[in-house]
């Protein structure tokens, strides 16, 4: 049997760099390193960090003292700010990707643009967005006319780039004016068309990584498109 | 025989008030009155207004003194320049939407981004506006891809909306930003829609208007493809 991958798979380098600032801080013995929900969607990782003492927690009031860690997707502006009136030690590990995203928004939405940002409304990185925007912003996953003289848009980084296309082709229609940010990480699309070309080459594909991974589950469902015998694993 | 009309129909008030302007002029009896190019594409219009004394040229160096009309299509930059330096008198009926259109260009270029105009490049207004950009920018009529950080779009107001939707379509692939401007004018939408919307309760649709007009070409082509037995007559 021959296993061929492609060529780029695994952790991006904003995902590596969380882990190791996180280890990093561990091993300064500090005390406990907490992490705002799980530091990335990947089961193994989390559980092998907390065995090193790295908690993940649902909620900024169950921290009372020691470190934060803000995780690549991202935090939302009213915990960032509980965290700094509470003196807490920060480890913000957010990816600068998302951070553009969140740039982009602000910057759309202080110069009169509705926001429209396209992603999953229940995934954490466009909830940080999102609260970014003090809410005032509107998630789409699916094409949706607007009633607004201008709107701007953004997408969640690991948006799959044929919805960013359908929503946007959708927006166009009725409005005076719409300024689109592509803001879809390259690491994701890279990843999609790599596993998509190979996809077809082989007889079944496996696509791994976390089951509550955004990013991986989108990966899976792009690749299943062209290539039916593909499964979605763990480990 | 049933003869049944549009709603909308006839000259917009940009082109009635650019006839009226240019009649108040000549009324005046302060002489010949020129205007550059044809003042409309309507040459039952044109031949009227001749026989009133108002003379259109190819150009500005045929005018010596007198008053030059820029007409609803809008001027070039050059010649704007040429016929102030000259201390000719000015009657400026350039169409609102136009200006509007040529005013987003030159914010577009001015703030970083490829001007992409959807358009006709060989219509005077296109041409207006291009030169107002120091003919840097890209006119397209089909979907192109664009190597350019930053593309900001707008559109001949006379464009036909699946046009300009196709070609904004096209561009958003692989751009970071893309800033569109819907600059299509509503005079000529509502028209198209309501021929449109006609034309398939009737057994034969007539579109009425000069045959160098490219608004009438385009309700004429538009019309056609719901109702084949449609014909574009000048008078």
């Amino acid at each position: 049997m021959k296993v061929l991958k492609t060529k780029h798979m695994g952790f991006c380098f904003v995902v590596k760099r969380a882990v190791n600032m996180v280890l990093k801080e561990i091993n300064k013995n500090r005390g406990v390193v907490y992490t705002l929900g799980p530091i990335i969607h990947n089961p193994q990782m989390v559980k092998a960090l907390m065995e090193k003492g790295i908690i993940p927690v649902d909620d900024v009031s169950q921290v009372k003292d020691g470190a934060v860690v803000f995780r690549t997707h991202g935090i939302k502006k009213e915990e960032e700010k509980q965290i700094k009136e509470q003196g807490l030690r920060i480890i913000d590990t957010t990816c600068p990707f998302v951070k553009r995203v969140r740039k982009r928004a602000i910057h759309l939405r202080k110069n009169g643009y509705k926001v429209v940002i396209v992603g999953d409304a229940n995934h954490p990185e466009v909830k940080s967005v999102l609260s970014y925007l003090d809410n005032d912003g509107i998630v789409l996953q699916a094409p949706a006319s607007i009633q607004s003289k201008k709107v701007g848009v953004v997408s969640q980084t690991t948006q799959n780039k044929d919805t960013f296309m359908n929503v946007v082709n959708g927006l166009i229609e009725g409005l005076d004016e719409l300024r689109v940010y592509n803001t879809i990480c390259e690491s994701t699309a890279i990843r999609q068309k790599e596993a998509v070309e190979l996809s077809v080459l082989v007889d079944v594909m496996f696509v791994v990584g976390g089951k509550n991974s955004s990013n991986t589950t989108k990966l899976y469902n792009t690749v299943r498109k062209a290539q039916p015998r593909t499964y979605h694993i763990e480990n």
